[in-house]
Formats: C-alpha cells, structure tokens, sequence
C-alpha cells in the first residue's frame, strides 16, 4: 500500500505504532471479536448501531481486516454498483438518497458510475463487475452492459443480480422498477388539452431512450383522447438538460403560429425553455403555458412555479435496492414495480383565454 | 457469488460455457497477453484506447481475473474514494464529472460516498477506506475520517494517500484545492455596496462550516470596506440548501425595515429565497436585489437571472484529483492550490433607485 499521502501519526491517533488486532477493535468497540468478525462477513447480521461502532472503531485503531483475505473467504464485497446515465441531472440526487439508505440499513455501500454517454466507462465498469469487485448491480441507463437500448448486441456475462431503475430494459429478465411513464404524459397532455389548449407543443427526451418513446406515447394518445390532431410541427428535440430546454424556446418563440401550451419531459428543459420565453419578451403563463416532468427541488421554487409530473424518487431507489437486496440474499423479487406518480398544479400553466 | 439474477446465456453471449482465460480476452481485444495484464495490474501504463478494449473484451468474454489474487498481487484497487457532504446539492455535479474523468484517464474509477450528515455511513466509509479498499481519497466534506471540523479528535488511521477539495481542512498535511472564499464574498458584498444598498442581508451556511466562516469573514471585510456599519440583524442562518433559502426570505419579507440587497452563499439559497419574495408580492430586483454564489446551472436561467459569483466547479474537481493522482504515482503534490473566482453580473442585482 502506497503512503505517500497522510502518515500515520501516533501522537495524534493515540494508539502505539504496533498493529492494530481484532481484540483491539472489539474493545474499543465494546463488542465481542465474534461480532466484529459479524461486522465484516456477515453485516446485515449485526445492527446497524453495533455495526457502525465496529466500523468506527477500525478505523480509529486503523486495523486492517486483509481484504483480499476476507474476498476470498466470503466471495462477498458488500459493495453495490449504481450505473447512470448523466450524474449531472438533478432528477438523480434523491434516487440515489433513495438507494444508498435502503443499502446502507441493509450493510452495503454504493458505488457510482456515471456514463455521460462514454463507451469507454461503459467497458470500464462492465469489467469492474465482471471482475467480482461489486455483489450486484443498479441499472439506471437503460440497457446491460455490451449492449443497446433495442437490446442488441451480446451482454456482459455478469453472474451477479442486477435490478434496472426507471428506464426498463426490454427483454432482460431482471426486476424493473419504474413509474408508468405513457400514462404520466398521456394524463399531462389531456391536462392541457381540457383547459381549452390545441396547440400543445412536446419537447422530447433522447432518440431512442426508452423514457422518451414511452413519454412520446402517452402524448399521442393523450391528444387522441381529446380528440387533437397530432402535428409534427409541435414536436421539438430535446435531451432532459437545462441546454436542451433553451434551445426548443428558441425554435418556439421565432414562430409565426406559437402554440399557446408546451409539455417538456423534463423539468430541467421547461425551466430552461421558460428562460428562453422571457428573453423574448413573452410570459409564462400569460403567453404560453409550460409543463414539466420529475418534480425536481428547483419545480416548486421556480418564477413562475411548474406545473409538473411528481416522480416518487426517493422511493422509487428505495425499492430498486430493496429488490436487489431480496436478490444478493437468495429471496425471490418482484419482476416488475410500478410506483404511483402526481400531477402538481401550480402557476405556469393556465386556461387558454 | 451469488447467480440468482441475469443468467449466462451462451446463446446470447456468442461464448462457450467454459471459463474465459487470459488468452480469450487478448484475442477478442486484439492485442497481446501482456497488455491484458498490464492493463489491470497497471492501467495508468496502457493507452485509454487500448484499455478500453481489453475492458470491453473482458466484459464480453465473462473473463474473471480473480481480484482477491490480484489485489494480493498488486496492493492496488485502482479506486479512489470521493467523500461528500451532500449529494443532492447540484454544487457537486459538475466537480464529481472534472474528478471522475481526470480519475478515468489515468486508470481509475470513481467511489462516491455521501455522508448526509450520519455518523454512521462516515464510520462505515472510514472502516472501508482503512480496509485498503481504495487506494485514496478525496474529501469534500471538510475533515478528516474520526475528526470534527475544528480538528478535534483522532483522525482514522489511513496509509492512503487524501486531498481535501472546497472546504479545506485545518492543519491536515494534505494537498488542499479551493477558491479564496473570503476574497469572492468581499468582492460581491462591495459590489453591492457599489450600486447604493447600504443593508445589505448575508444568508450563511452551515454553523461551523469552514466556507460559511470564510464567506461571513468576506461579507464583514466588504462592509468594512464599503465603509457600512455591521448590523448583525441583517445575518440569517441558512445551510445551502433551497429550502433554507425559501425560509431565509420568510424572515425578511415580514420586516418593517428590510434590506435593500440579500447576499445569499450559495444560488440554491437564492432561489429558494426568490421563491418566498415573489409570493409575498414584491419584484426582484426592483424591491430588493438578490445575489448568489456558485454559479450552478440553474443561475443563468433562473427568472431574474442570477447575480453570482462564478466557481470553476469543473476545473477545481481536475485539479483535486490531478493532485491525488500525483501522490499515487509518488510524485510530489502542491500543497495548496487556489482557483480563481468570477463576479457574474445578471439581472438579479441592480442600483438602489
């Protein structure tokens, strides 16, 4: 092991140079060395309090349990990898507070990957796993590793669990935890349409993200169900980011037919795309009306406040991990979770004068 | 391990049932045996591009290159633990992608901890980094592992190499990367004081946090510069976060007296505090200026546009983990390294009429 960083420093540690035994650690801890050997092979056997007073107390003593030893002892690491898309996304934040909770009273820790669309960390990652260095995994990117989003391609031969979160995996036989993404947006757009909207424009998510053609769905038949044609016109190209969003404003504000109503699929884009709408002069919701989708923090304190498509977060990694732990300790799981979604009325979307 | 999860299909997979060897991935990866090792035994040796391949085709081959042995072997995990505060603070999005793709180049992934204030997950992730499980750390969280944020207390005893990033740690003898806090502060407190506003409100940060004390420090030196009195009745304690920010203007809006200019410490502050104002009926700015700090993406687009201080998040994530790659790889670090500030003037600030 490297020491070139931080040394170890008697005087401040307050333990002797010698090295640190278990004995030490179970003393200081004020537990048995059976439990401190519990702690470490075995941790959703010993409470959490327990737990993290052994844990506090290896550290302090900087007793070193060899891991290497204890990996191939138990073939366990303990250890959860969490795959996303753009960790840059805000929607992220409380799904991933979701998961690490769930994890944590169950004694594993997460690892975090972010793609930003890099097949390069994708290869990375995919041999992190396959290498036995995680017990399982959290998918929130929409396809396995090796292959694409249509499900081609071979997949990495992973022998651990895995659990896809919000974006479904089409034909993985996983367990898939998400919201029903078709009738969220088919719910919004009919929302629209009956305060007298016709002209309802759509800011899409990425081509080909499994969210966006359930999205895009629910938008047809939402117009259908109001009995709207569907114009092609009315459909913008966008990618859930706050850029995206700024960019559909200015393909919008410039025309000569607006149309009086637009549903982004992201909240990040509506905010951006609001941006957009006042730099030329306009108002939300007096000349347009603007929805969203997620309910991130930043929906509720916007000018003016977001009429959007709650998404339980927090839950919704609260149940991919509990899934995953069913899995990593040998219970059956649900095949599929569909958690309940709201639509939250606030100013930025009005009647149709 | 475990195999209740995804099944290895052969059918899918294109690979026989026999186990991969070495000489498997070399092929599919098309290059030698040698370079298949090196680029797990030492990565930071072998091209991203080449790198990427051997991953890719250890991934694909269902390759398991036995990390207990290796890690005994090599004494290296190729990890590096980042250690946060508070994940769910935008702040930290854009620092985690300069960290993680600085990390990737030279060979390693990324381990995200996020502390939310638990004792518990810091005991947890200190017994994890001790345990030789990473091979450094980077800490954002403004102390050492076992330690309080004024020193106090032993630190874990951890051989691996740390930087400290954002909120620096005293008296640590590590590599510490931040901006000038206080400087930044002055400079918005006397841009405020410039444009007329003579009460000018300071929304802090966390009690105890060290760029809450640097900034506080900022805004006095400001004052004092500008030549305007302190009145402590024009401090409001906030933590970063929106919904401090949403109750920091509820304690202003009620006032007989209110400042003319708020200086919030952090954007998600300010917004939240934009919030509050717009619902009691007054405008910003033309009722009371607000300013930010950090320059997060929601300031550019939020309505008004905000007045902040611009940090180069990504930048200063590079450099904390160019720093910890440094001492990895046994060259000296600088020990101390200060990014600069901008003063982002939008429309959320404007003159005292």
């Amino acid at each position: 092991m490297d020491d070139v960083g931080q040394k170890d420093e008697p005087e401040q540690s307050g333990f002797s140079a010698r090295a640190a035994r278990i004995q030490d650690v179970a003393k200081l801890a004020d537990v048995s060395t059976a439990t401190v050997s519990r702690a470490l092979a075995t941790p959703e056997r010993v409470s959490p309090e327990a737990r993290a007073r052994v844990l506090e107390a290896i550290a302090k003593t900087g007793y070193v349990p060899n891991p290497a030893a204890r990996t191939l002892r138990s073939q366990k690491t303990y250890m959860v990898l969490v795959v996303l898309p753009d960790l840059a996304n805000t929607f992220f934040s409380k799904i991933l507070r979701g998961i690490e909770e769930t994890l944590f009273e169950a004694g594993y820790g997460m690892i975090i990957s972010d793609l930003d669309g890099s097949p390069e960390k994708e290869a990375h990652f995919a041999a992190f796993t396959a290498a036995g260095r995680v017990d399982g995994a959290i998918l929130l990117n929409g396809h396995l590793f090796g292959q694409s989003r249509d499900g081609e391609g071979s997949p990495a031969r992973l022998s651990i669990p895995l659990v896809a979160l919000c974006e479904a995996i089409p034909n993985a036989d996983i367990p898939q935890i998400e919201i029903d993404n078709r009738a969220a947006a088919s719910r919004m757009t009919q929302h629209l349409a009956a305060l007298g909207h016709k002209r309802i424009a759509y800011v899409s998510g990425p081509a080909g993200n499994i969210l966006e053609r359930e999205r895009f769905q629910g938008y047809m038949g939402g117009l259908e169900s109001a009995g709207l044609p569907f114009d092609p016109a009315l459909v913008i190209p966008g990618d859930y980011t706050i850029e995206a969003g700024v960019r559909a404003g200015q393909s919008l504000v410039g025309r000569t037919t607006r149309p009086t109503a637009v549903f982004c699929t992201s909240d990040e884009m509506a905010i951006g795309l609001m941006r957009t709408v006042f730099s030329a002069g306009l108002k939300v919701p007096d000349d347009i009306s603007v929805a969203g989708f997620d309910d991130i923090e930043f929906a509720a304190v916007a000018e003016p406040s977001l009429t959007t498509i709650h998404q339980p977060r927090r839950e919704l990694g609260q149940a991919a991990a509990s899934a995953l732990i069913d899995l990593l300790q040998g219970r059956p799981s649900p095949k599929r979770i569909r958690l309940e979604t709201d639509l939250v009325i606030r100013d930025s979307v009005v009647p149709l004068r």
